[in-house]
């Protein structure tokens, strides 16, 4: 690790970091202390020229793209790809202060303690907004990081419908006319993308950790299971008359924990969330039961073992519909090893996780080198008003953050392992 | 059995039967051959309308009382409490033609066979229609008899609300003005009650048989339990680390069905009917999950137990609340003898069955002796225009019906066992 690097850490301004995220907050701010600020909506906007403002006293050179994203360039003393940092700062309708706006800030104040150490880095450094990551007006989530990588996903998404029934074209346009004099990014060259995020479940703060470095983000399987059975009087039907659509569902579903549950097993999620009974009244035998598993897990093996699994359920009575299909993503580990050296030399207590949840990143890891960061989430809440990390952790991850990227900065190398 | 029991049996018109309940059908009938014909509404007026003029000619004396209920009375030789049938005419709002219509129809299908056959019987034989059995248009079920049976009750049901907005009150009122010159049945008084009824369930056409004698109605237990869990995201949890209301669901149900369960056990009914998931998400961790338990039994002992059982699953976690309570009810003896000896004289194949589903003849059993009797539903079906019983079994049952009314009102003994 680079003296300089930790000497931008130590430079870091814990309070400005602060008062920053205080200060985003109070963009679609609601009564009781959550935020409301749907992507591209206009209190997003005025968000977005308040943080462009900032990047320009902070000296940097401010871009935008076809999707929406805005990217603030810290130049470096070569024109090459720069090492990229960011989040988003669109929230669910019932947000916290943290989710995705912690990382934009964080890299901002990062870029302002690079000013401050006076280091002039040979990448350049950028701080991105990616638009629309929560999904929440417009679906599906992380449509800026996808569409950054995959340019010809954005025509797909244009005509997806707002909830609040603006089209994503129209809600894009009126940003491009509000930002008309931001350039166009010249490229799509990063040379590595790193995220620091809230943790968004429980394992840091029961481990009493400040810091994560995350590993990869878990394959996700969503299968919807449909159990058809024969409604009846449950009075009158003997039970070796009966086809009942619950018996059965609850059958598939002690099948798929005992075959796939394993207490021993860290990095696994089996997750049955939502259920609809017909006709659901307490004296008539259910007809029909469907129910929906969410599985997670970071083996390719163990994601392909729950797929066989589902197929052999089908039957003339069960249906089986995948719904969602995620492959698990590995971190770049160059970046994780500069990562942990980072934690080290900061003193700054550290694990390694897995992410459970979607994040850009996810997307970015198919451009770049990439990886993330966590810190604590208070009693895991996220998307809600009671999101809350303490100051110690935030201040604990834009450090690390800071020293990794005025490290990957330096090096002309490729970051790739 | 008396020679005069088995020739009123023969004498049974049952072309007559099977157009009466055509024409029944006719009031409130919907264009898939269904009916709606809720209790006390302006069809089942009409309906009751051309009932008394039937009865009127069969040279009845007509009868009602507070509860709307109506009597057609055939005078016996002696003014004594009389032999009685019947059963309901309201329907469920997507109804069919047998529920409840059968009784009655074949009650006055027995008068007429009576007076073909010229027999005047030592009690009266009386036919009733029981007002609001079905509890659809007004709250409870079975306001009428449980009413004619304990008299204190129907002031509880004025206020009774319909879900068309009328009170129990003024459908009584309109009933009374409607048919103020019928007098008011002079007492209480019946020397037993029989009610003919389709079974609602699929044992008897799953036996190919045409009639059952009930022994009795089996004691019920509903049972809401609510589990509360933790809301958390699907993905960044660990197994560890969850209180998933839906994991808690699937253990009390499981230690339910392991505790109560029989396979051998051919009056057991067990059925987790109502499920209500909160937040019923695909990605979420569910945090409350509240399912009902319809329990039935005819053994006190087996009820006593799942009450116990239900009791001891209370915990921090897990809420349990009764929502009804019936006990058992054994029918009298002496009229199962009776039936039992009516369907051998008659050469009519039969079993003995529990009723699983409520009847009038539940109530009346705290009042007289009572009995039922049982012919088959295709598939089980009922509360649906698809409620179907051939027209052999219609007649099976009616004849059955007409030899016991008549061997029991020729009795002037009492007919308790």
């Amino acid at each position: 690790m680079r003296e300089t690097s930790l000497q931008v850490a130590r430079q870091l301004d814990e309070d400005w970091l602060n008062h920053l995220l205080a200060q985003l907050a109070e963009f679609g701010k609601l009564a009781d202390g959550g935020v409301d600020r749907q992507a591209l909506s206009e209190v997003e906007l005025d968000a977005r020229a308040w943080l462009i403002d900032l990047a320009r006293e902070l000296g940097c050179e401010i871009y935008r793209d076809a999707a929406a994203n805005l990217f603030f360039r810290r130049p470096g003393r070569l024109a090459v790809s720069p090492v990229v940092t960011g989040s988003h700062i669109d929230t669910q309708p019932s947000g916290g202060n943290y989710d995705g706006c912690y990382g934009v800030i964080a890299g901002l104040v990062c870029l302002k303690a690079l000013n401050d150490a006076q280091v002039v880095t040979e990448r350049p450094v950028e701080v991105v907004i990616w638009t629309n990551e929560e999904g929440s007006r417009f679906a599906p989530g992380a449509m800026g990081s996808s569409a950054f990588v995959n340019p010809g996903k954005l025509s797909d998404h244009l005509g997806a419908m707002g909830v609040d029934g603006v089209l994503f074209r129209d809600a894009l346009a009126r940003h491009q006319t509000r930002f008309a004099a931001i350039p166009l990014r010249p490229d799509r060259e990063m040379a590595c993308f790193l995220e620091l995020h809230i943790e968004q479940g429980p394992v840091l703060e029961n481990r009493n950790l400040p810091l994560a470095i995350v590993k990869g983000i878990q394959g996700v399987r969503w299968y919807q299971v449909t159990c058809h059975g024969v409604s009846a009087h449950a009075g009158t039907t003997p039970m070796t008359l009966r086809q009942d659509a619950m018996t059965l569902a609850r059958e598939q579903l002690v099948h798929i924990e005992q075959a796939m549950g394993d207490a021993t097993d860290d990095a696994l999620r089996l997750t049955f969330g939502r259920w609809q009974v017909t006709p659901n009244a307490i004296n008539t035998i259910p007809s029909c039961v469907r129910f929906t598993l969410d599985f997670r897990h970071p083996s390719t093996e163990k994601l392909a073992q729950l797929d066989a699994l589902m197929r052999s359920l089908s039957s003339e009575h069960v249906t089986v519909e995948p719904l969602l299909n995620k492959a698990p993503v590995t971190f770049d580990a160059r970046i994780n090893h500069i990562l942990q050296e980072a934690g080290e030399a900061l003193d700054i207590a550290h694990t390694t996780l897995l992410s459970g949840a979607f994040h850009d990143a996810m997307y970015l890891a198919e451009l770049c080198p990439t990886s993330m960061l966590f810190v604590p989430s208070h009693q895991g809440i996220s998307h809600n008003p009671a999101e809350y990390t303490d100051p110690r952790s935030l201040a604990a991850g834009a450090r690390t953050l800071a020293c990794a990227l005025t490290e990957l900065s330096q090096s002309l190398k490729g970051v790739t392992s």
